[in-house]
């Protein structure tokens, strides 16, 4: 039972979960982040610089290890040419090369160790998601680079005003326009550190605008990559689930329409072995269609198992919301969700798919009848 | 009339309006947190400490009833397990037991009653809507993973730079790692405390480009939260909409397209007792389909009572948008609204239901007309 | 031509105008602010004080009278006890009373004309839009409100642990709890004084977090304001054209499906007089339908004159979208705008409405050539 | 190959490049900037003043020669008055007079050059996607308006209640009205600079209120600008696509509804000469179709050239996803891209449109075929 907590716990957490084989390298690369972090500090390094020094040169050596095989496999597969222009190939690179070239040319070992902070960009090499987010920032790049324009446009503006106004008073800070422009940046920005501030009236004037165009900025920055990532976040879901889709036998009768339709609609989820999906008694807001895996439904007299291109937990949505039996996966498994409001728009607007889950509802049911009554024959006969 | 004023307030103020049953809890919670913080003043101590610690036993007292209350509901409902796993359980446990135990440990009062500050998250209990936000979180927690990702990036790289640039100059700034990134923390998110402040040209260069760079990566977060919470909000309200329109035996009679469509653009509002709801003479912009409780039409000769699953309001946006009659609540009452914006798409694309309405409003007038002259027989007659 | 230009340049302002009746008030309202900020600096109430006095006396009687029209007005209308209970109301009161009575109660002067800080509200009073933002805020108060708790919790815990990690370096800035909640709200709102900071490595990672959860829920409070605006634009935007829409006897004889589409479509603009709303030879992207007022084509042998109902700007879009003819408004106009992207999708779903353009279109260029035949004829015989 | 490496490249930043002919200005745009920068510093002034001024003055030429040459082609076309009152025409004027004028009144130069940082609105002017940001501004002006005036409002009344508060405390930080106003606007823009901060624990109460004020605000903001940023945005790609399309005589022959809808979808892109857009091998995402320019598809036994009108990567769309050809274009050429998400909602709800496709591909795959066939004849009787 404790496992069967555990599993809860695991489907639960499933969307944050790394992929099982990333897991060590993300743990070294934690070790060795922190390692690289602790050298610099001077305390740290007479304290505890050798072991230090040990872990960072086995993180090196991991990570040394991890590039050669992935390069190994990429000529192995004949692949050697896209390999060599692959970001991974540069990542892994640059993540072994420039400590022990920087130790060589002599440089001392907590400057040298420093170039280990590289390290951090692997994380984007465990990490699905990015071409999504590049993808944003390439579509909606000239409406970017148009804020950017503006940033520009208002940071140098406003700090050769600011410069002419607070020259006099206040030479150190805004004596020069480099200064001017670092107050501009900080304050277009809001992060207002503090360490340069108008002291007049119209410097305060126009300190005050300042912040404004930096929120309107700001706003306008958000707004586009807001409605970029929704338009990806739209296509991206759907090349995902097609494939899928097409996967379950029940679909495939549908016209291309509905297919389309019903696609837009699925989420997936991927569930571990043996952890429960439906637990009766609980309130049901959605069902499940089964694209890869098998589950286990836990109806007497004895369990039925379903596989790939079945479906469940459509009787909850039909009637009372209730569920009714337990249902939990036997191997791991990708399951299609679709959620209860969809659920009820689909079946509005094709009777067709209506008649066919009900038609599949009621022979489960009378399946189950007749093998209750086989079952209790059975013991009659015993 | 001043207590119809009060209703009316209390109409608009609605959404904010907390759960009745929850605002003692709220009193008691708003009370115990403001005396836990005062009591870590010293000068607040001597004066009136002995009321605060009264106050914050009496305090826990309320949370552990409350808990025992709702654990032994729990149990003689026969869902034990679920609620020792409920986070409502671990909750109650977390306000009652630590400064019982940090006392009998031996903490001194003021930082044993400090525990006292996870009574705040007793608000996430009393409040609804954490389902929806957590859903949020769970859906888009891929693409928020990778915009984690590409901030701690340039958290690393930007901080072991200005480690490199800066450390001669500010070694108490700047000499560690450590430091260095809690600069870029400060500066990533435009904190900006202005505690550790790049002082070369070419920190402040660094510094303005991590400044951008945190802008766009919040811009990023934003922009996922923004898509997928739109979509959650869709989603919910759907769910939420779909059992009280099932409720109004007007829509039954629709086919379920069109059903599926009236559910989206329903609102629903909950409406407590003898509260005005429609003001004659005000100019009206939706209208009233009752699912629970009742109204009152104040029309002459004698007002009408509508009961549940009834329709009003309907007049004013068939004609000129002014209100004919005043109407209120007699009961708690829970009516879905239908705005001006979405009556007229509707009765463009679905004419049975344009004209179930006008048939419905012409059988009222007729119904009014008749029972007029009948009130006009009555006087004569008598 | 001056006044062409300038006219230009309004009717490009437009969307940024004030209503011209209240200009007067917005100009006093300027004024008044002016003259009660400066009045609370000591060196200028030497100075220019009785100028300053007078300046504010005069705000005062023109806000006074002003509300004592509108206050007439409503009673002269008998909607008396609905005025009482207006923001209105309660404005005009806020705005005149205050400062006479605290200078009557004895408060020196400089103090008792910070009331007059109250005026700024009228700004509110003057400007449409704030129904709007407000129902946003409304209809997403249970989202706003969760957001709004999580923060609460961040806040107190934050500022629980940052209390004990740091009070023992810093007893001032972390000291007792209401300081440390003081540091925990400045750093959530990313605002970031820096006037409390924490020293020790623990409070960098505990900041650190706090930061990061304070941009998280600033990205969820965003992200609902913006699903919440997207939704009631939609729907004011709705309203609002309609009832122009109704007024053009061209969409009158649309089925109503495609009335509701179009009046999706359309943007409303307000034009003032002999304001020029087409230039001929400019690349044309919109085409025009007059809701309210007149416009003049200028095209040989004679001008023509448009008034409500009629449609102009449609040449442009049929064909290689420069515009033939100059077209400027007669009188003060409301103009219905039809976007090009907008246009092509209406013809494309609509053929009717894209014959009974091309139909219209055709009438005008035949009546035009009789026209210039007959001013010909004209020339000729005379 | 190293050509074709960087063609690639240039490919994939091509979203990001700027006008090859305004490459030059935006260099010199650039070296002008930096020099007018670095001329405010003495010491660089005194060490390399000489070269800097040659550089000013270079910069200052060649944008009165660019501004002339644009001027002479204005003046040439005979659109003189529309260019006098263009915003290109003040630009220029604004580049290039200042700075002579200002040295001709005896202003010093270090002060004189300063105006050459109205350069920075060159930027505007090279740059497109300006007039996009703009109609954003204009279409929400109503609604930014109003925020802009809440936040006026909070900031008058912040800054009035806090000057009560803390005057007696802070003489210096909150004396005085105008300084407070200053607080309020640093503070309610979440800037934060620190140099005026409360100390009262009522001025932290009402500070902290005015911090949540400015997210507030700056979340309807953000959200009244994501909403009119993504109307306008889908507005301005059908604009710009629909013109494209037209010139596919594929797409001609559909009907108009299947036209509106396929100009939604796609996407366009310009590809310079010599530069691969399709990889054998690699996994396809996307079909393109050819508006202008020219496209070699490397099969055997000879290439293909297709030119504008005809499509191309369509067969991995309908098959495996994997490329079977590589493809470079053979001149600067303009592409629509369909995406896989859309192609196939397209072939769901067009089947016309999807047998048009499949004929073209299996005429082209016969063509192919006869062709080898021909090729291999040739082969053997030579």
């Amino acid at each position: 039972m404790a496992k069967g907590v555990l599993n809860t716990l695991v489907h639960h957490l499933a969307p944050f979960r790394l992929g099982a084989s990333s897991l060590p390298s993300h743990l070294v690369l934690g070790v060795g982040l922190t390692a690289m972090t602790a050298f610099t500090v001077p305390d740290l390094r007479i304290s505890i610089g050798v072991w230090l020094i040990i872990c960072l040169w086995g993180c090196l050596a991991y990570f040394a290890i991890e590039g050669a095989l992935r390069a190994r496999a990429a000529f192995a597969a004949g692949s050697a040419r896209r390999y060599l222009l692959s970001s991974s190939c540069w990542v892994d690179l640059l993540s072994v090369i420039p400590v022990p070239i920087a130790l060589v040319c002599g440089v001392p070992p907590p400057t040298a160790w420093l170039f280990a902070s590289l390290w951090v960009v692997k994380l984007a090499q465990y990490s699905s998601g990015f071409a999504q987010l590049g993808r944003v920032f390439v579509l909606e790049a000239k409406a970017l680079a148009s804020v950017l324009v503006l940033f520009l446009i208002a940071l140098f503006l406003a700090s050769a005003v600011m410069h002419v106004i607070e020259r006099d008073g206040q030479p150190g800070a805004f004596g020069t326009l480099p200064s001017a422009l670092w107050w501009a940046v900080v304050t277009l920005t809001t992060t207002g550190y503090g360490d340069e501030v108008p002291h007049t009236h119209l410097g305060h004037l126009l300190g005050a605008m300042v912040m404004i165009c930096g929120i309107a900025t700001f706003g306008l920055w958000t707004g586009i990559l807001a409605t970029g990532f929704a338009a990806e976040s739209r296509r991206r879901h759907f090349i995902q689930t097609w494939d899928l889709v097409s996967k379950v036998p029940f679909f495939q009768t549908l016209d291309p329409a509905a297919f389309t339709e019903i696609t837009h609609m699925l989420r997936r989820v991927e569930v571990p072995a043996r952890t429960a999906v439906i637990r009766r008694g609980k309130v049901g807001d959605c069902m499940y269609f089964i694209a890869e895996g098998e589950v286990q439904v836990d109806i007497s007299p004895a369990p039925v198992r379903l596989g790939a291109g079945a479906f469940f937990g459509e009787l909850a949505l039909l009637g009372d919301l209730i569920r009714t039996a337990n249902v939990a996966t036997t191997q791991a498994s990708t399951l299609l969700i679709l959620d209860l409001a969809d659920f009820r728009t689909l079946m509005a607007h094709h009777s067709e798919l209506a008649r066919a889950i009900d038609a599949e509802g009621k022979r489960r049911l009378s399946d189950n009848q007749r093998r209750r009554e086989l079952h209790a024959q059975d013991a009659f006969s015993s």
